[in-house]
């Protein structure tokens, strides 16, 4: 039973998740949906810190290890460590991911992402889309992380959210919840 | 402790695989390998059951829920709806799985395959590619399925074998190896 | 000047276009979606051949060239060996294309499908997505075929068509157009 | 005849292909193998300009039409608008185009990048692959760009090249020649 009772403590710990939001643009509704999901996900327990980038001092990859110019990258990294689970928000950018998240992620490597249990969302202007999650699903996969089967686009986000930023669908909202409460209860699982 | 207790003795009971080939060929490399990896996760104390296509009478799906005139149809979803994980071995055609695999998803639904932790394999004459993983990734999780990060592509798969059907890269053969130990040990976390 | 009055020759003949659906659906929309677009393709000067797989009998691939109990198998291959470009029109099966269509894709190979000019529809009951569009796409690019930059996908279409088979949405029609149309001038130019 | 005529004549004018490369390694492989296409494709008789990322100052992408503060935005744009034809260098980073150059798509639309004729190059350290070739089309479909059939992936690209820049293996070199030679041919034939 000791291993087992074991488990049970590991698993009573909060769950520690990460988001990262993949827009730089002031009034981005990937952040404002990212900012919803932290919420809910703090609602359900979990320890929840949001990584914006518009405040992070990133370079461009170049494939180095070291960027001793750029102190934000280790604490990205370090922060993204520590971390049980992911949640990344993306623009839809051309049928993809933005360059700005991806870039984040080739700051990264398996010692930051590996294992990492992972959920989700692309936000877009246009009719909702899986293109930017079907491309993070096969590059998280790549660094051997999991990627949960929920997901969230959402098509036409200019019109998705109510003045001070709550989604207007409650379909789509039951949707963020399912995601929340599946990232939580399957980060508590996996990382046992 | 009750619920810790139950999820300890559910836990214990044997993993449930069942292992599904895309091809149809009498000799097939995805079969074979198939076959291979079905042994290690027995060895690792999984109850395996190999669904091989060439023995099941499918019709082509035309979208209907009932073919009755083709028991095997109820054979391979009863089959998969108890499994507790999958392995999907699939020969890569064009760039993709099978349509042979592709049809048989076809013939089943979230009622089988929804929460199924499921393993990939490709095997295609050419250099090792992951376009069919990748295929089959997005539609497994489209059926709310789970797929394991570890994923195996072997490549030039008619020099890939000994003539007794051991496979002869020892690089690949501890590649299936932590392929199947993450299938069982991730099954079992994810069923709990 | 003589190759390019030859190359004026080759131009000013008919576009010759087959057309393949993916679904073996009495009432299937992607079929209905596909007749649409060969009547347009027609009206544009193309010759259009329609392969409705419900009439013709086809086995499962398993590997071989010969298919000599299966005579549709040489039908569907010099069909499509002879046209100048095709249309595969797909019902969106779990977040793919259909078994069925890659099954008949995977019976032909780069004799029939190589530098085909190649025009990509998916239909789908839920909301309109581009998963069955993207396999497509890698999967006629691995044959060396061009696939257009248009490409249709119809969401909820039980609610797309009127009783006598025209589409309801002007915006899509519209959006069919420009698709029939682009794929008869690029593959004139293609063919060059 | 006017009119074939004048594309006789349209089809005369130099093809004008331009070349991103989506590494900013200073010893980069990626950027290594874009020139020697370029001197390929200027061979053939193209004009070529190498947009070199490391010698351009970009912003990450916010989203915003204007960076007026980067006049490199402004050159990347008019550079690109002005080409009929494209070749995309990208290192796969974690199974994905580098986010270099993801963002310096990010900053374009579609007047620069619709129509465009387009092919992919890619490079990885580890085995080749097709993931960010397949991510590159999809995003490049996207903006209504075409992207040739034919693309070149290289693996182990520490071991690719002689110590003054060519390509050791022969097949590898025969590839990119026919690569080199669709893109134009095929530009040609397009832009008519």
């Amino acid at each position: 039973m000791a291993t087992n009772l074991e488990a049970f403590c590991m698993n009573s710990s909060p769950i520690k998740i990460v988001g990262i939001g993949g827009s730089l643009r002031p009034q981005s509704y990937s952040q404002q949906l990212l900012s919803l999901t932290g919420d809910r996900l703090q609602a359900l327990g979990a320890t929840v810190q949001i990584l914006d980038l518009r405040q992070l001092n990133l370079p461009f990859c170049n494939g180095d290890k070291e960027y001793s110019d750029y102190p934000d990258v280790e604490k990205l990294r370090q922060t993204v460590q520590q971390a049980d689970g992911l949640v990344l928000s993306t623009p839809e950018y051309h049928g993809g991911a933005s360059g700005v998240l991806k870039n984040a992620l080739d700051l990264m490597s398996f010692d930051q992402l590996s294992g990492k249990v992972t959920g989700l969302i692309s936000v877009l202007g246009g009719s909702a889309n899986s293109n930017a999650l079907n491309e993070l699903r096969v590059v998280m996969r790549w660094v051997h992380a999991w990627v949960i089967p929920e997901q969230v686009a959402v098509g036409q986000a200019w019109r998705a959210f109510t003045p001070d930023g709550k989604l207007l669908d409650k379909d789509l909202s039951e949707r963020l919840d399912r995601f929340a409460t599946s990232l939580i209860d399957n980060t508590r699982k996996l990382r046992a």
